[in-house]
């Protein structure tokens, strides 16, 4: 009798570890292959006190349609790149967030883009920076990827390339938009001020001024960017940027750095950040979270808390990251007021977020 | 009696553990802090069969010049930055590396010079790439570290920076080496006959080509740099490189990556790499070396090998990297025939390496 009770709780025991290793499968309880996509429009110092109703929906139109569009390719049992992909299109597209259209302008009055993409499956990454005339700089980062030996490409070489491979050139004049043309003189009056009762370097003064004022602030944080899980298991990550307001010295900031501002490993998970890109840059952000849950055994939430509400913090950096484990977990960290973001989680149930108190920060 | 001996044991543990955290800080056995150095001046495919007996000797005289250099000021109490500036001048400043003096042409027989360093303490750094004008690029890595708000400079903006910083400006003349451009010439006689015979792309060609030529392929990896452990416990980790024969469209490689060339952290270790870029980036090798230490427990040999002798392998990449944990052990780890290298470890030994066969690889 008593061996008949423990071969029973051995049974059990061995029925349960089966139902746990399905659901840490890429099935759900139906067997159906999960899938799932998060979508952020940057982090930053955005309040409801200094939103208009009209645009908080337009937001939320945009980062809707854009999250909506990526499930979509997914459902048909596209890959998670081409989701990334057509996310990021829709919101470079709009004039809200800086990337693609709407890109904010360097101190030169002229706008520069970058972006990266990372392909869990192969650990292939491309990435771009500096490029002018590319109306998709993330399409362009997935021709690096795919169609050349090299990972990272800067500026004219990169856009040489953009050319044999097919891409049109878009005139600077494109990516023009008044409200971030009057910001760059915002920030160049404020700096000039500045630079006129003080003796501190113009760009250090620039750094300063953005702790101060929330809109120079924000501005820094204007990055877009998706991660996704397919149904065949595959995890993609891509970001895209239209930099820093009033940038100069040939900046680059962490959203083209593969490990900084991408970072997609299917053992582990994807990760798009938006953030103070220095700071994600010293904290190799987006690597960092995945080597938490490779080497550290940390879940997601730990490992996306960690580095955002602990490390970056303590370096004095701020912003946020969106991130997907290979089980389609989805964590939407961010230690600023608020950041764009939206999702589409395994049970096809969408949420949009744009501040703190909108629940998304964990699921 | 039994009390007696129970409390004996425990003594016993307490003095034990007290003997090992002894040997884990910074002090050796003579309580005298320790500080070592190690540097590289690239990977590849270095054969003696191919080296003469007089260029072995100038290359072993450079490399013991540079980590005595480094070496010197750490023994009178300079900082590991110090250390791995002034070490890397010394290899920048030869002809017979790919940095500074002595770099490789890019398609259009231009020099363009890529850098960054990281200070373990802080967690700062700064890297520039594209730079053509700058006789010592690590130096302006180290002012972008320093001196500027931001960690990442390019190609003009980074020189703009540089003469505002108040560096001198050398004409490209300074970089140039026959060996180096006749290196060129014969890379684009190779991809022009290539092409002609065959629709590969001609960049794509390059890349294949450099499996089957030695010479093309350890061109890729000349790249120096420097790691190093200072009196006051902190490390420090620089790299500095000409990039890649007839590279085009602005191709960034993995030296001024922070998280891939370079990365530097007083939790875990320092590393400078040297290999085939695009995998490095892709492994965001230096950073992954480092969370294997800090996450995963791993120590410095387990986790360098991990990187070198299977991951970068299995993605299809080559070269090396040296590393230095906080304690001050070194590892020098290549999948490579060779490495330009050499240490002064925490004992005071000095020993310079190329071979595989060169006792080196494993301290």
């Amino acid at each position: 009798m008593k061996i008949f009770k423990f071969f029973s709780i051995f049974l059990f025991l061995i029925a349960f570890s089966c139902v746990s290793s399905t659901k840490n499968s890429n099935f759900d309880k139906e067997n159906q292959p999960k899938f799932a996509i998060a979508i952020h429009g940057g982090a930053g110092t955005i309040l409801k006190s200094q939103m208009s109703d009209s645009l908080e929906s337009a937001y939320k139109e945009v980062l809707s349609k854009a999250v909506r569009e990526g499930h979509e390719i997914l459902s048909k049992g596209g890959s998670a790149l081409d989701a990334v992909v057509a996310s990021i299109n829709i919101l470079e597209d709009s004039p809200l967030f800086n990337a693609g259209k709407g890109a904010v302008f360097t101190q030169d009055q002229t706008n520069e883009l970058d972006a990266s993409i990372m392909d869990g499956a192969s650990l292939n990454a491309g990435a771009v920076a500096g490029v002018k005339h590319i109306k998709n700089p993330i399409n362009l980062a997935r021709s690096v990827m795919e169609k050349s030996p090299h990972v990272f490409m800067y500026g004219t070489g990169a856009e040489a390339f953009a050319k044999e491979q097919g891409f049109s050139m878009v005139d600077q004049d494109y990516f023009f938009t008044q409200s971030r043309f009057e910001h760059l003189m915002r920030v160049q009056d404020a700096e000039n001020n500045a630079s006129a009762s003080s003796q501190d370097p113009a760009h250090l003064m620039n750094e300063k001024l953005a702790f101060y004022d929330p809109i120079l602030k924000a501005s820094k944080f204007g990055t877009v960017g998706c991660v996704a899980l397919d149904k065949e298991g595959n995890l993609a990550a891509g970001t895209s940027t239209g930099g820093m307001t009033n940038k100069r010295f040939g900046r680059i900031g962490d959203a083209p750095i593969i490990g900084a501002g991408t970072y997609a490993n299917n053992k582990s998970c994807a990760v798009s950040a938006t953030g103070w890109g220095e700071y994600f840059i010293r904290g190799v952000v987006a690597h960092d979270i995945s080597a938490m849950i490779e080497y550290g055994g940390f879940n997601l939430e730990k490992s996306t808390s960690a580095v955002i509400d602990k490390k970056i913090p303590e370096l004095g950096g701020d912003g946020g990251v969106i991130a997907m484990d290979k089980y389609g977990n989805i964590s939407m960290r961010f230690n600023t007021p608020g950041m764009y973001r939206a999702q589409i989680d395994t049970s096809g149930a969408m949420t949009v977020g744009i501040y703190k108190s909108d629940t998304l920060l964990t699921k």
